[in-house]
């Protein structure tokens, strides 16, 4: 059986899928696309063998998994697309309510440690459908992330504040923000150690290829997308798609802060496949 | 958005993905992996915007639909995948039990009109699941199809009768068989018509390209089969994927019997997009 792969259709993994596909790995690996809960649930019932998955449910089951080394969804500053939207200057945000789309736990977390343990104010949350406008006609915030961050960004209201959440972390931790994973089921990796070593070594090749060929990528994908190709350059450009020491520093210091604030049950350890 | 495609992940569909694949086409629309019950419902629900689709659903639901020209899947004869086992001649079947594998409406059709129409013989039909030791505890013969047909004749117990549908039908109608075709939704080909033209002429060239390279397709199915490539050389060589004059009469012959045994309403039209 051809490896079980999760992809999910964000333009944050737009890259890695062209490099795949440029290499023709296609024929090598069953991909299946999925939403992140949906891909999140799946391999921790062993419906796949390796996905992304964001970091809180990387917390969530760690012993169940190992992390591929040298890939992950993060950002050394900017992210330019997990947007806090404000009618209000964001230290002002105490007792006030903010809506969360209910897509990403990990994001909704990082806006709430930012608040809590950098600004020290405690505004309201509530989860909400990822839609901008109804978001602020029932809050006076409201959290984006992803492409439909990307989308409202793209051609906001010029009277709202916006706050980048990677600028803002990098800002008071000093440190990168890993979104997502790459996470290995254990069990896979035991029985298939040289197919984990063609697709680690694959993947690292794909991002690299996209990387070199970054113009080349945001004009495909943006043949299909709202953005400018110049747009999704820039995007692609502030994203780190490697997974480095401070990159693993910065994930740690977010899972204790995640652990402080009683949203994970314990900090997980950080265990790699083998490299060869 | 990306044209959504369907895609099933038998066997006789590889050599198309091989060659999307090949042509990095992946890039340009979404294909969406499904079983073939699946895709049908998607289609008709303008989930999909194309698909394969088993020649019975598209006489189901032809009035949505065009059809994509030169690419179906049909034999010439011999289709070494859709077999009768049997534990005596199938002349000998009248009254017998006969289990149908319960995932090809079109071929369970083709037995039952061969039965009928050729031998003048009525066995006793029932569905099962897929699986021919299991079949042949409680019938006397069994339909199976696909990669299960192929697994089965590939090691089955040489005391069984064996017989190829896509044989008989050609011996007794003097016509290929048509087990699939490309079903395009109207509403999608009346609004993206030259998205269609380059699709239509990628499935083409990609169908093209395995054919001339079906050693190396096969090589590559073989890695994730239970098959050797010599075996997927000679089915790959069997199958016809073009869909020529002689194909579209046995397709309404087909029809044509299907609906004197009362298994379909009418007799559908085939009606073709525009080339160019």
């Amino acid at each position: 059986m051809r490896p079980r792969v999760g992809h999910i259709q964000f333009i944050n993994c737009f890259p890695l899928f062209y490099g795949l596909i440029e290499k023709k790995f296609l024929l090598d690996i069953d991909l299946i696309k999925g939403n992140p809960t949906d891909l999140n649930r799946m391999l921790a019932q062993g419906e796949l063998d390796l996905a992304p998955i964001s970091s809180i449910a990387y917390a969530q089951n760690y012993d169940q998994y190992l992390l591929m080394p040298d890939i992950s969804i993060s950002a050394d500053d900017e992210v330019k697309s997990i947007y806090l939207f404000s009618k209000y200057p964001i230290e002002e945000l105490d007792q006030k309510n903010i809506a969360l789309a209910n897509i990403s736990a990990t994001s909704q977390l990082l806006l709430k440690i930012i608040m809590q343990n950098y600004y020290r104010i405690a505004p309201r949350y509530f989860a909400s459908a990822p839609e901008l406008r109804a978001m602020l006609m029932e809050a006076d915030a409201a959290l984006l992330i992803g492409d439909d961050a990307l989308r409202a960004k793209y051609r906001h209201d010029q009277s709202l504040y916006v706050y980048d959440l990677g600028h803002l972390w990098k800002k008071y931790s000093g440190l990168p923000m890993v979104f997502a994973v790459w996470a290995i089921r254990k069990d896979f990796a035991r029985r298939y150690p040289e197919q984990l070593q063609v697709i680690r070594k694959t993947f690292v090749d794909s991002i690299q290829l996209s990387l070199e060929q970054v113009e080349a990528v945001a004009a495909k994908a943006a043949q299909w997308e709202d953005f400018t190709t110049q747009y999704l350059i820039e995007y692609f450009r502030v994203l780190r798609f490697d997974f480095d020491e401070a990159q693993q520093q910065g994930l740690l210091e977010y899972y204790r802060q995640a652990y402080r604030l009683g949203a994970i049950a314990e900090v997980p350890e950080l265990v790699f496949m083998d490299k060869e």
